[in-house]
């Protein structure tokens, strides 16, 4: 198990200048990886981690001898744009990047020469989806979401009997997995009509999903469940997920196998993946309400219950085009934390995944689901924000949405935060809407 | 458009001998695709024909001169194991390499001295998932299947308002995906018990279901729907694929997202992929019953209503651990069509998963759902032979069985026969089932 060290000290700071601003969301404490190239380039993407407005190219420094060896061989062993490699290899080696990299970094150190002229700016690179996502499986932890959400589908019967036994997921489509700054043409497809005969058309309902999404580090073998005590050794770090959802489409397609061409039209994350270590002064006891029934045997454990929730603020903000041409900034709809939206914490999700036998591998994504808040105006989508498209949002502008027009640009964002400790941050992930595109005759 | 060539003429026989054996799933007018290695070797799987009880090395074939240009250059271009950068091609290399074998293993043909030394028996050979399968998605076109399964778990509403609209399908799990030969533990999980309290065990109602799995060859960029006029450019081949599942676990996880861990812990196919070339002379007209719906026009076309069904005879057959004991060989438990069983086409199915802009990819899988025919005893899954576990099935020797049993195997096995044309088939898709694991502690 890992714990608080001092690579967590808030008062440690970088050498790189901006890494010490107080907004940034990438302080030496907290040292997210990604896969960039410089912009424009053709290179393949490379690995690197994000330091206030800049990027340690991390190839650059195991040639300029920063790294250590296991390091080092981890991150050779990669294929050109994908972290699998080096998620395969477990905690121990993402430990020993971040130590490696917190004494390189910090203020005063001896290899800041050497590790300079391996930085890059962010605002010359490009980012990629950071390694080769096999399987995507989307879960349904938020309970408020859930129950919000049933009403709207299932007026009756919002929370179904087996939501606080089952940890509920599906498995997500990944070829349509996009990263910040993706946009997407607003799909088309069957809705209903009258009397049950559905008309064709674009998606008039358009959402998002406020979620977190888990890289998952070393996988299991087909037929070895993974059990709770080791769930969190199998966990690599966390980025935002944007599961775009088009609601419409949804209500017709999803019985009785689930949400289909509703959501594997585009999914957005962000670039930066924040490590389950960065994210260590952040855990949570995760405990179950009075009265609500505990987790079976296999979803319990100690370390879970003394710390298997994480203190995350979530946020998400909106810019219109109109805001755009006018020159707004995007503008926050709502926030919402992690440890009072889930139902179900990142170990338990994991260990439910592989009871039956079914194989992890590294670089697989695990979507949280929707995080909204208990209360009405921490709706993680619009669905819940505007009570199913019938109460509008008005925006500053004068504005008003019920769902995504054209030209929408949605910003999720997250931030931890805990006195004694340095706040660290997730950056965005934004991605846009685009017209619909007319078929071909 | 592909049709029938000198390849389909049912006189051609060929200089391997055992392709010219009436009971032979592989005379020379098939020609299926897999991947192979020596057995207990520990090289990479290579492209392979399946010619009667022999593989051709088509590495080796196109070292010995025997292959076109392109189809050398896409064979060369797969990774190890992987043939996906040859499925990505599309129709006209593939049918380069179908005329090409067809000429050399001809009867009296002058390349049979120089392709001789590339054929490897299928009995010295082991084979592999024949691609990195990058997304599957299973549909649910068995009209028949949907309607038994349907009155068991929703016995006032069997069939749902959409699924004579939409070819229902959801997302399955890839990591699971194994080849003829594999064996599974069976899978543990949630049962529910009284009052809606789970219980946790050994799933209890295992069954399996009878699908095809149909390959995309090139794929579509995300964002652009592929039209129902070009869908058939996109069909590489078919499989036979066993879609195990956990019934117990289903009926409690599946609401509201579909089923996941009652489906994720294993999936079987065929090693040999049969091309839709092989396939042409048994293609059949796709028309919808009187007072049917017209499918919507995104799902209409000429070619479809015209030759968009397939006359594919199907059948399961099992073997318990007492019939291998006893030296007995396994039993048939039904037979169906797939031009009966199906309520929507490929091309259909393909069409609809990128109508919302969703992107496929060389070497994408996509089921069929179990194809179960319309009478009773054509049930394509346990769950309708035994109508929900209630009516024991006898087997010849004396047992019987209502869901499987550990030692089960059950083998899938598909053919086409047509007057005029040699019979071909696809081979067994095989797997059996091992007990469940104790979990650790």
């Amino acid at each position: 198990m890992y714990r608080i060290d001092d690579t967590h000290d808030a008062s440690l700071t970088s050498w790189v200048e901006s890494a010490n601003a107080p907004a940034t969301d990438f302080p030496i404490q907290n040292l997210p990886i990604g896969m960039f190239r410089r912009a424009g380039s053709a290179e393949g993407f490379r690995p690197g981690v994000a330091i206030g407005d800049q990027v340690v190219d991390l190839l650059a420094a195991a040639d300029a001898g920063v790294l250590p060896d296991d390091v080092v061989a981890a991150l050779r062993a990669c294929a050109p744009g994908q972290l699998n490699a080096f998620m395969a290899q477990g905690r121990g080696v993402r430990v020993g990047l971040r130590r490696a990299l917190s004494q390189a970094l910090r203020q005063g150190s001896a290899q800041q020469a050497r590790l300079q002229p391996c930085l890059v700016a962010q605002s010359a690179v490009e980012l990629a989806v950071p390694c080769r996502i096999d399987g995507y499986t989307d879960f349904y932890t938020g309970i408020h979401h859930a129950t919000s959400v049933g009403k709207l589908f299932r007026p009756d019967n919002p929370l179904m009997p087996n939501y606080k036994w089952v940890p509920i997921g599906y498995h997500g489509r990944t070829s349509s997995i996009g990263v910040s700054g993706q946009s997407f043409h607003r799909p088309q497809g069957q809705i209903k009509g009258a009397a049950d005969v559905p008309e064709f058309g674009p998606c008039r309902r358009l959402d998002y999903e406020l979620e977190l999404g888990a890289f998952v580090g070393p996988g299991n073998p087909l037929g070895r469940p993974v059990p709770m005590a080791e769930a969190e050794e199998h966990l690599f770090g966390l980025v935002l997920l944007n599961d775009w959802s088009a609601r419409d489409l949804q209500a017709w397609e999803y019985q009785p196998l689930g949400p289909f061409l509703a959501k594997n039209f585009a999914t957005t994350i962000s670039p930066w993946i924040v490590t389950m270590e960065a994210l260590e002064p952040f855990r949570a006891p995760f405990v179950r309400a009075e009265g609500e029934p505990q987790p079976l045997p296999y979803l319990d454990g100690a370390e879970n219950r003394e710390r298997g929730a994480l203190d995350l603020e979530l946020e998400v903000w909106l810019q219109t085009a109109a805001m755009r041409e006018a020159g707004l900034p995007p503008e926050r709809l709502m926030r919402s934390n992690f440890k009072d939206a889930a139902y179900w914490t990142l170990a338990q999700m994991l260990a439910h995944h592989t009871i039956n036998g079914c194989n992890l591998q590294p670089g697989d994504l695990l979507g949280t689901g929707t995080q909204s808040g208990p209360s009405p105006e921490q709706g993680g989508s619009l669905l819940e924000l505007t009570a199913g498209g019938k109460q509008e949002l008005r925006l500053s502008n004068g504005e008003t949405r019920t769902f995504l027009r054209d030209g929408d640009t949605v910003v999720l964002r997250a931030h931890a935060e805990r006195p004694g400790f340095r706040r660290i941050g997730f950056g965005d992930c934004a991605g846009t809407v685009l017209p619909a595109v007319p078929l071909s005759p």
